[in-house]
């Protein structure tokens, strides 16, 4: 049974899922990516996940059988469980809550192997879609106070190759995001103005780290970016909820995602990458400051650890001559 | 020239260094550690470093020359200089530092091979020794507000295989740090106590996640471990500056560090891991409240990315179940 801690030093949440080591020994001899079991994902391998809580399907297909663009399942292996009662205790010094939550994954394409670059906008925004419609349904359930998406691709980040993505419903706020919210909230007492709307019309301005943008919509390298090719994906306009978007700024959003990640294919064939959504927190009272956005980390077989430790990063390349470089790709 | 950069929604501070992506690239097809070059770390190869500015070394052999047994140098390709002028400057909503500072490495032994599991105590406790002598001679610089100690071992962690350390003067205090003072601090104003010492009264109360310990030092798997294998070394007592150490408490560390790092060899012959030393940050009026420490990290190659994005760790292994693992090897 899985639980989440936090200690009274860093005040961060840590899911611990309490498996054997023997059991994590025998995976990192033998990683899952590599097994040539049946792909759970692929069509025709309905039966191997739990029942779907979500699809897009054709209207003749039946729920779990093929037929299917997009579809979403209960994790076969979550790490958080809907049916765990919230019970938050403290343990001395630390505080602990029960590994309540949902942890569901989307199953992008009936594909087992074409990334977004392959993918064309219309079918990357089905899977936006499917984001739009869990968020909404999780975020229903008043246990949870966030809801995160995360989606990794390629070797060393994705515990399977067919392509797919994360969502976790929490009974807590994430550290990263608390500390969004909390430097949020200070600037907009400050200057009765929203951060990252000044951030966007500050690189809007100056030009040098864009990479892309569309009428609603700017992608750019962030200024302090901690890695050589970091992305920002954001809504222009003040918009706290990405759950609230509407089809139009989807497909606009697909499109400059897929514009993107085709560079990224062309720039580093196989690459490995993360992207995370980060919408605000429920009741927060903090919905009016947030500004959701999307953020792309490439995963490049560099030697880290001064990073580790330090929450200190160091970034060879500029952020300046990686938008060049994505831009001119 | 490198820069410190940082966000206001961030507020963390990334060394920008500003190489072009061609080398980076040429980089990612060539690591370092794989070239038979011959290596700048060993004996008789004092030429291919800067000269020294710290050694043990025999009493009849000279600077710069064979016969050492732990040999400082400055990087040759720091990511921060000490000759830069420190200038703080804004950029629009954006805040910018030169990049003043220090990047010392410490040659750990003239073996190219040897980790610290094949290194006796008396041998760890010279490089400890080092730590302390650079520590207390580049805080006399008042340009620097903290200095991070790591120390990166094996597989993708570290850049040359032969065993050394990396030492960091900053003129800002990193990220990590500040949150730790932070909530020490606040720790404090509530309790008129040190938060680390209650963690400490609580770990060798409950025993159940101590790995080792000695007259004045303990290691234990933290409560909110994010790693399934991470460990802290800590003093008993309070203490915020791990440059007032004495000889005999180094040497206590040194038995501790060398039974942990032996028995980690045991359990995963090849190890990656990483050590980062965090000591109090200079100036900061918080010296009273800051219990310093050692923090270790085990790299397995495990798929990560769900941690990355939100700050939201999974760790598989329970603590209690890391340190009985750990005790027992």
């Amino acid at each position: 049974m899985s639980e989440l801690r936090r200690d009274p030093i860093h005040q961060r949440w840590v899911v611990i899922t309490g498996q054997k080591w023997e059991g994590l020994a025998q995976r990192l001899e033998r990683p899952r990516g590599a097994s040539e079991e049946r792909c759970p994902f692929c069509p025709g391998q309905e039966g191997l996940t739990p029942p779907e809580v979500f699809a897009l399907r054709n209207p003749d297909s039946r729920p779990n059988e093929a037929g299917w663009t997009v579809r979403v399942v209960p994790n076969k292996f979550p790490f958080l469980r809907i049916e765990e009662e919230l019970v938050r205790t403290g343990e001395g010094v630390y505080d602990k809550v029960a590994g309540t939550g949902a942890h569901e994954i989307v199953i992008e394409s009936p594909s087992h192997e074409q990334d977004w670059d392959a993918l064309g906008p219309a079918e990357i925004v089905k899977v936006l879609q499917a984001y739009r419609e869990r968020s909404e349904s999780l975020r229903r359930d008043v246990r949870f106070r966030s809801i995160i998406i995360t989606r990794n691709y390629g070797p060393g980040l994705a515990f399977l190759p067919h392509p797919h993505s994360h969502i976790v419903a929490l009974p807590v706020v994430p550290r990263r995001i608390e500390e969004e919210l909390r430097n949020t909230r200070e600037y907009h007492q400050r200057k009765e103005r929203c951060v990252l709307c000044d951030m966007i019309r500050e690189e809007m301005r100056d030009g040098r780290r864009l990479v892309g943008e569309s009428g609603s919509f700017v992608a750019y390298v962030p200024y302090a970016a901690r890695y050589p090719l970091e992305l920002w994906f954001l809504p222009k306009g003040h918009a706290h909820d990405f759950a609230a978007t509407a089809d139009e700024g989807l497909l606009e959003l697909a499109e400059l995602l897929h514009g993107t990640i085709r560079r990224l294919h062309t720039l580093l064939p196989g690459p490995a990458y993360s992207l995370v959504l980060h919408s605000s927190p429920f009741g927060s009272h903090a919905e009016a400051l947030y500004h959701w956005h999307i953020e792309m980390r490439v995963r490049l077989p560099l030697a880290e650890g001064f990073e580790w430790g330090t929450g200190f990063f160091v970034n060879p390349i500029a952020p300046e001559e990686a938008a060049r470089l994505l831009r001119e790709t």
